[in-house]
């Protein structure tokens, strides 16, 4: 006789129930070992999907999802071990600039990172544009690199957090993505697993971003904060805007540039603005600095002084990666053409919009997006130059450079960028790049 | 590329909308041909449940269930074929009844029928007392016997709609058994598949079947006479109480016994005023009766002439049981020892409650019933000489006879039986047994 009938939970929830822990253990741990079918499983997350979770029950799930695998313990290291989540969105090269500025400050980030999907790209891919960069570490390697430089970004192990690989695969295909409970769960987790002490996410809302509404991403920052406190880890959530891709780059190699850029001390102000924040507020939980004031203080100097750079040289070396890049972005794959949109003829007055979701979809265009996990992605092409929204266009003012290995993918990708870059007459008004603190 | 990808179907209905009739004929097939995934049939039943389905949904589902499989074609024989389908109750034997006296009538009654499970019997267990009685029989020797006796009562041959046993597999370990119009295209589509003209429906309400709410029960009557319809055959459904068991017996041997005893002229109030009812619409459906009162004086001369026991008799022979059961009930299963309970000393009034739910777990304590589908039942125990509801009591006034194989077992089932039967001082007030007729 089983503890529980899997039927029984599930009707639990569908009749608005709030389930146990132990019920929600059973469910957990069962979707890896068997107990709960797969066909079980989907009709309780449909079920989750009508009738929600209470915050506890969603604290109790990212529980026993992160216990259904490995939980690094990083206690023996020393230093506060800080990292930061990003729900994605287009440009969002955040993670590579982020790590190791962090770590000069004297953090240690642990950073297991995704791969891009859709519209959105991922640290991964990016990452895999350097020469030699290896992500598939296994947990000692992790360890070993994360003493040794303050940070390493790897992807997610097969031990860590099996529940989460079963159950993203199902919600992928069953209509039951879209689920603030389930969604808290499967971030949290997964960072959680990763042996942290405190947490700074970034939670992006508008059109390039997976929540469209900022109701819907306060909602999800508020579970995810809930949650991990919770779990004795403190969090705090930047609610950031998703209407332009962040930065001017978009694509693998020309995000690692730009990254770079960064770090060098001449990134463009709204990609550094939100790096600064989610940096200073992992510096601050971490200990590292006493407020913002001493966060931008310490950062500042990191990246004056090249010790942020070094950092991130240092964790490419470590990695596998060539560390000449730095130097030399030649290194990078390149594409073999670059061209140039310009504004047309009879364009005078100020860019209005720079649509998130079509950039991310130009890249697709272009071969440097996946349409399904299994799809294989060009690294050297991608967007650069990119006008931001409130700058002055005139006939002839670059819009864009696009990257390029193929002219008739080019054309469509041309199409897109056009359809998203507006323009008006008068300076549009701007809502605030960074809207809201939770913690 | 396929036609549909079953999320998009998932996620239309998970949104409230209403689906196509290729979204449904794809997801019907699907569970067939494995084009659904089971994770995502039991995703989609869950938004069923969730959502409900429309009137014409809920057709096309029946409909495309119907064509899962192989559906019977009986055009090209002779009469009018009627069929009669009850949700299920304890002490339910019409079907054995009414499908001899219907034919006797000069109706063919094509009836395929399932087993018992839980609380309440089937009527092919009960069939399977007799002696030799096949009830797999392949669609050629069903076909033969219609022909020949004019009713043959058979289990589902594996070709008649698949998808209705892959989906009431699922629906059964999901949680989502009770939804509406998931049980009337269940019921529906196996119906249709027999190939009838028109069919006759007991839905029964109340402590021992399935709906316990009469608005329940109205509902599901109605969706199956609005399936009925829009399939083009012409449906009638009798809402009748399942508060106390139907008749004096319960079991398999007992039920068989008094089956034969109505159709000897010699059956319970209760058991005939419903099989007449059922049997009465069923002949005016197919057109061997103008109305109620010309269908009544048929089945009476029916029975009182022999020519419906000579149908019981030629459907036993033709389907290989030993037709002597008709005069000899000492052919069939009989139990080692019977006991009688009687009212106890004190006992002064009426009875005012059998609750039919207490008999048929009494019946299950007895090992005549299955908790599991795969469970083995026992054929001889049961339930005879039940008292009923209104029936004066005093010390010693029977009120019941178990039929029992082990002592054990028998003190569970005469405590069930105990706790059962109620008594009150005045008469008790009575619902009228049959309450609506959907048309």
């Amino acid at each position: 006789m089983p503890a529980f009938f899997p039927q029984d939970i599930i009707i639990k929830k569908r009749d608005g129930g709030a389930l146990t822990r132990d019920e929600i253990e059973f469910f957990a741990k069962g979707v890896v070992n068997g107990a709960f079918a797969d066909y079980q499983a989907t009709a309780l997350l449909m079920a989750v999907f009508w009738r929600g979770m209470t915050p506890q029950e969603t604290a109790w799930l990212t529980d026993a999802m992160m216990r259904s695998g490995e939980v690094i313990d990083l206690r023996d290291l020393p230093g506060a071990k800080v990292d930061k989540h990003s729900t994605g969105g287009v440009g969002d090269k955040v993670s590579l600039i982020l790590a190791p500025l962090a770590a000069a400050c004297g953090l240690k980030v642990p950073m297991m990172s995704g791969r891009g999907l859709g519209h959105t790209g991922g640290t991964l891919d990016k990452l895999e544009s350097i020469p030699g960069f290896k992500v598939q570490l296994s947990v000692p390697e992790f360890r070993a690199i994360l003493q040794q430089v303050g940070t390493a970004m790897i992807g997610q192990t097969p031990q860590v957090v099996p529940a989460d690989r079963k159950l993203y695969s199902l919600r992928d295909v069953t209509g039951t993505v879209e689920c603030i409970p389930l969604i808290c769960a499967s971030i949290m987790s997964k960072k959680l697993a990763e042996g942290i002490d405190s947490l700074v996410l970034d939670v992006k809302f508008g059109q390039g971003a997976f929540m469209k509404k900022k109701a819907d991403a306060l909602t999800l920052a508020r579970a995810m904060v809930e949650t991990g406190r919770a779990a004795g880890k403190p969090v705090r959530a930047l609610l950031t805007a998703m209407d332009q891709p962040l930065g001017r780059a978009a694509g693998h190699t020309t995000e690692v540039i730009e990254s770079i850029e960064c770090l060098k001390g001449r990134g463009p102000a709204d990609l550094m603005e939100v790096t600064l924040a989610l940096t200073g507020h992992m510096l601050i939980l971490g200990g590292a600095a006493k407020d913002m004031a001493d966060a931008q203080a310490k950062m500042q100097a990191a990246i004056a002084s090249g010790a942020a750079l070094q950092k991130f040289r240092e964790m490419c070396t470590a990695q596998g990666g060539d560390a000449r890049v730095v130097d030399d972005y030649a290194i990078l794959p390149t594409a073999k053409k670059q061209i140039a949109l310009t504004a047309p003829a009879g364009t005078r007055g100020f860019v209005s919009a720079v649509d998130a979701l079509k950039c991310g979809h130009a890249i697709m265009a272009l071969g440097g997006g996946r349409a399904a996990v299994t799809d294989k992605i060009d690294h050297a092409v991608g967007l650069a130059d990119l006008i931001k929204i409130g700058e002055p266009v005139a006939p002839g003012t670059r819009l864009c450079t696009l990257h390029v290995n193929d002219d008739a993918k080019a054309v469509r990708a041309e199409t897109l960028i056009r359809e998203a870059i507006e323009f008006s007459s008068s300076t549009p008004t701007r809502e605030p790049l960074i809207q809201d603190l939770i913690s």
